[in-house]
């Protein structure tokens, strides 16, 4: 395939690296082709990839990967020019720049609502990431699956997950309570994964470490 | 411990039934405790727990698990009473009743953005829930791991699954482009456990089957 790959930092330089090995004709798009960065990301990939401008490198691909920070996104897709039909792969997360949250569309959680209206418990997120049928086995193929948990309070957390590792869970301290907002899309998608994409309630996450 | 689970439904039945197991004193909380599925429900923890009213079992706990459907959460809570110093397990998820999606919270997504800037273009969200370096070597212990995409068109997803596989991933359809609300916060969590929990960049997310 084409791929244009706009954006060559870590996540682009790495799926464009990626690509050329496995064949596919890939064109980096950046503002500065030049750059000596960017040269080195070429020769790394044997010289088989391209660098150009980001319309350039758009036009190039049937395929066009935007592995953009958020805050250069909008413009990139903009000075990409017409992308009807292409196959867009969009790579970026819409991160707030320290990371502390998403700057699109995750403003609350279910669990910031709890502790609210649980005045002066001290609430952690946990047993929501799966089905019931993984609660009462969690352990597939003789590991445990995750359990993630979220929390302000440091010894409450700590009860959450002696019940879930009891339990035969792995726990995972996933952060503050806020974090709920990251664990509650986290069950939509065991659900939707579960009911609608057909894979039944067998499944569910594991963090794996190398 | 002695744990109050508000909700005897699958969730808070699995729950209570196997924190018995662990030795645990149990009181569920529900409505009506003399009904038929919960004196059911008791007599499948060997009648080592018992059933009161909401108020009751969140007095009994010094933990207090709340399994409750989202729509009856609120309720729940205020029924509960006094939870100040309690530990308070919050096993909800604020879904919508259709599954369709978050009830708060999550309103859209960076992807969404994205496809309304890239007129035309069939926009698959991917690459986005795992770092570089897992890019670069998706295999763990000598199995792939996973990456989710979602997307509206089937043939743009068709090559985002092609391009997924051969890089060495387990690729897993998440469903339609509105889904990038469930695989953004994903990706904000493996940063929050790479980054903040000090996990370092050597973890992936698996989606294991039984």
């Amino acid at each position: 395939m084409r791929i244009g790959v706009i954006g060559a930092g870590n996540v682009g330089g790495t799926l464009g690296r990626s690509w050329v090995q496995k064949g596919h004709d890939v064109m980096f798009g950046v503002p500065n082709p030049t750059a000596p960065k960017m040269l080195e990301l070429l020769k790394a990939t044997g010289g088989k990839a391209r660098a150009g401008g980001i319309a350039e490198a758009a036009a190039h691909g049937e395929v066009v990967a935007f592995a953009t920070p958020w805050a250069a996104t909008q413009d990139a897709v903009r000075q990409a020019g017409d992308l009807a039909g292409k196959v867009i792969l969009d790579c970026t997360n819409p991160l707030k720049e320290d990371l502390s949250g998403l700057a699109v569309g995750h403003t609350t959680s279910g669990a910031e609502r709890v502790a609210a209206w649980a005045s002066g418990g001290r609430v952690v997120k946990v047993f929501n990431t799966t089905g019931f049928e993984n609660m009462a086995q969690p352990s597939y193929g003789g590991t445990p699956i995750t359990m993630f948990f979220a929390g302000d309070d440091a010894q409450a957390k700590r009860v959450a997950a002696q019940l879930a590792q009891e339990m035969g869970f792995d726990p995972v301290d996933a952060g503050p309570l806020a974090n709920a907002r990251l664990l509650e899309p986290l069950a939509l998608l065991w659900i939707y994964l579960a009911v609608k994409q057909g894979h039944g309630t067998g499944i569910a996450y594991k963090l794996v470490h190398r």
